[in-house]
């Protein structure tokens, strides 16, 4: 297997295509005649799957609305926006439905990560089928009031719950994460996780605290987990992570020590790559198998720049 | 007034001073006896404002635990960390209980925003204040199960709230907003909010959505609030803003048209400004006293370096 086959040069959910529209979301009028309208389409979710109906190897994840009635998912309709003129709405299923879908000829509830990276979704899907996953994720975690503990009704197209009882409003989640290549000259620091397929190596991530810039989340995660100080961070980019609602912002950073103190908690080993050996890890081509992620994760795509600006550079 | 006045060279909030010490949040024995030691100190939280005890012009909102309990603090701490070996703690407080303090003749309940700005606080104490307002105000507004609606309980030193019922975890929110410097060549787009001070003016601003990377939140919220498509993106800095949890990231953004298009619901009005009138507001010395924000604001900070950057490249 090729990395190549991979068809985005931009990590996934990072290409915008939709348009939020979101003077519609206090529209409720508007909303009926969009839910109502033939050419309206629904990605339907159910916790890490997303319903597809399969044409040969590709997954068609944008159902009519009455395809996604018929599939069994809940009524609750989250307004994502228009794309070329057509709305778009997220619809959250039951697990229920979903086990009930294993006969069907058409549909199949499919894992998400597994349909994208090994390209069965289209490209100019991938940035909806995230904002329905993490919305319809939201509704389904937060159907009462934090506030007071009543039950709490979605409003304005399905952007904001609001309490009955208290009058208090809720919001989506988006919880940014910090995602970093540390460099020392011309090596970079990987560690893996217990739960990583074997060989696999990547860059360190970790939650962005109350209250805390991103220069000093990637600062404070790196010196946790490995026991690295670092100096200069530079931010790279974004990449939406709708597990649930995850933003990767990822960085560089500058290394001011070598000596590595894996913390066991987060990490179960880390260590410094040289470039030869990571270009041979994008290649797949290292001698003792270790592998990068899938150019599907963000983490990909930094350690790829690493290579090539160097590369540029020669 | 000058803007002088305000003692940062960064916007408020953005200078690490603590040592989060994440590893101790778990430690409930090490937590119990950080409580009860004498250096340990607390800062007490009532919604926008925090307990102050004022010595001359000078506010101190570093309490003794015993000071904070003496105010009225509710029982719950949250352990914000070490500085200088000494332990810091945040605690809420009920209105009541701020309204009970009225007659206190050593401790007032002070706006932070406003004790921030006339620099009545210490600098090094800012960035701990803040991780106290946004996870004190969490904790305020999230006492139920978002998932079943059961009594939620604190859990790791207030990092985590657990829910005996459903066993589901919640954890403090961050909330990222996109606030961006919009240029077209040597001018500057800056608009007004209704509830803004008469004449000032500032970059726009906005909560980044589900799924969507910074770049397309900052393009997306200028179109919609002033009909202008922006090009290029550049991230500068994030600013913890707990109000009660935003992390402000501020960027600048290249125009692609002119022609603005007020959407009356964020913004009042917006304009072009050129280089010498926003000199001149920074100066306090515009004409018709239009004014910018405070330094304390990393609006003030994005439009001063576009000053700066230009004047030391002539």
């Amino acid at each position: 297997m090729s990395f190549e086959a991979f068809p985005l040069g931009q990590p996934a959910f990072s290409t915008h295509i939709i348009d939020r529209a979101a003077h519609l979301r206090l529209d409720e009028g508007k909303l009926a005649e969009l839910a109502a309208a033939p050419s309206s389409r629904a990605i339907v979710i159910c916790r890490d799957g997303l319903v597809v109906s399969f044409e040969g190897t590709a997954a068609r994840a944008l159902l009519s609305i009455d395809e996604a009635v018929q599939c069994g998912a809940n009524p609750g309709m989250v307004f994502l926006g228009l794309r070329d003129e057509a709305a778009l709405f997220a619809m959250g299923m039951s697990r229920d439905a979903a086990d009930a879908l294993a006969v069907s000829d058409h549909f199949v509830v499919a894992d998400l990560r597994g349909l994208a990276t090994r390209g069965a979704l289209a490209v100019a899907d991938l940035s909806a089928i995230a904002i329905a996953k993490s919305m319809v994720n939201w509704h389904q975690r937060h159907g009462y009031c934090a506030n007071c503990g009543g039950r709490s009704h979605m409003k304005e197209g399905g952007w904001k719950r609001v309490c009955p009882a208290c009058k208090a409003e809720h919001f989506p989640r988006t919880d940014p994460v910090v995602i970093m290549l540390v460099t020392s000259g011309d090596n970079c620091l990987l560690g893996r996780q217990k739960q990583f397929p074997v060989g696999m190596y990547s860059c360190l991530a970790g939650f962005v605290e109350a209250a805390e810039t991103f220069e000093d989340a990637v600062r404070r995660e790196i010196l946790e987990e490995a026991g690295i100080r670092c100096g200069a961070v530079s931010y790279y980019q974004t990449q939406p992570w709708p597990y649930p609602s995850s933003l990767m912002i990822g960085c560089t950073a500058e290394a001011l020590n070598q000596d590595i103190v894996v913390d066991g908690l987060e990490l179960e080993h880390a260590r410094w790559f040289s470039r030869d050996e990571v270009a041979a890890m994008l290649a797949r081509q290292h001698p003792d198998g270790l592998t990068l992620p899938h150019p599907f994760a963000i983490a990909h795509h930094l350690v790829r720049r690493w290579i090539e600006d160097k590369a540029g550079a020669k």
